[in-house]
């Protein structure tokens, strides 16, 4: 379901989403907070393709934990997605600061945008402030 | 938002819950997983209601803390509910054993019943073990 | 459970929201996709209390129908809400264009400001195409 | 992501499932109602691969459209599922009557069996009155 980005650092990051009832609402659509979703699992697979296991972090020690929290999210909302839709989720880092993450992302149905995402993502320690990013985790992401 | 029920151990709990978007799906109706969604927050209010915050428990040392998980999940859907519907979820506990509640509940439109359920709680500590029921809280449910 | 705005055209909404486990993750906080259906109810019951029903709309005849669908958000997280937190979601109107409407909210626990958002909704037809919106709605939200 | 089932009818259908940060609750596993939401999609993929797109049939013309809804659900949750586990929905028609049809469900990681569920689905015309199950569902079915 994930690519492997050990070989393309910094490239995009693709992952297919199918669409379920679940996902959708009265309106015949996909809910617009499903796309929220959506983008978060794209992110998790991002995150995992280049050896970083959310759950593995909440198991570490507090010293040594390092979290990715959202602290901004920018969405537009283009075309609607529908039931049974095989989307896209296309990540890809944007630029990275100190402790900062900004993350470009889409949502794809074919060739067509749905929704396009910019997000800001912290990483923070157990104690919820904001952590330096390391080096290694910056090649990671080619920047 | 909820009763309360020091002064009528054992009674019926009400609540109120408005239908949103989030809760229906494509075919116009509440989807079926949210109908699971309603019965935890009756069954949440019901318990706070007994003076049970389960956020505090979360909270409490390991050694105390009591939390309630669903051992099992028993729910006949009767009639749809829609969009904007002010549905009341009711919640009373049908009987109690050592470490284990079994929980009706129901959720109506007005006098209509939507879907009924028999929910089976088990009590249990920090390491997952079922726990003993004290006499405070069995007293609570009027058993 | 909202205001009656009738008497108060403009005046910002507010709307209580209670946390259950369904809007938290295993982060032990609220997910954050959750602050996003928490402001759709807001903006629910802010357009519920100008008179205008989701559900009766959706129900209107095609040519008659005027629906409100969200073309963007940009959404700050500013700090974790948690189990059983009792959250005033806020909403006000910022500007109305022809068939655009800015709309600022935020969520509160107490007097803490837990997330604030803009949202641009757009009205649409049953066609998908943006339609008009009308003079009397326009009065309504006091612009 | 799914089996093709038509060489060999009536067998076990299997959906892989990852958890993500949505599905958990502050509780540090899965929450109780996404084993609702993961059973779902399995039965929507287990009725894909049998040649039923439930999208098709909601744009089908009324008085042609067939839809499973659910009716009745027993679940049993044995063990937690956690974030990031790679889970496997099973699902297995169990019997079939007119216009009503048993699934047999459990979700698994690895070869331990987390939830085990019988779901009763009932067919439903455009008018939500039952409707007879057709010869070629049934033998796709096997039964």
């Amino acid at each position: 379901m994930t690519d492997d980005l050990s070989a393309d650092p910094g490239a995009a990051h693709t992952l297919a989403v199918r669409v379920y009832y679940e996902d959708t609402d009265a309106g015949g659509i996909v809910y617009h907070g499903s796309h929220v979703r959506f983008l978060e699992r794209g992110r998790t697979e991002y995150l995992r393709a280049l050896g970083i296991d959310q759950s593995t972090m909440l198991a570490t020690a507090p010293e040594d934990r390092l979290l990715f929290v959202v602290r901004r999210l920018e969405l537009d909302y283009l075309k609607p997605a529908r039931l049974d839709d095989l989307l896209t989720v296309v990540t890809r880092p944007k630029d990275i600061g100190a402790a900062r993450l900004h993350i470009e992302q889409s949502i794809l149905r074919g060739e067509e945008v749905l929704s396009i995402a910019l997000v800001t993502v912290v990483a923070i320690g157990a104690d919820g402030r904001p952590r330096r990013i390391g080096p290694e985790l910056r090649q990671l992401m080619a920047m």
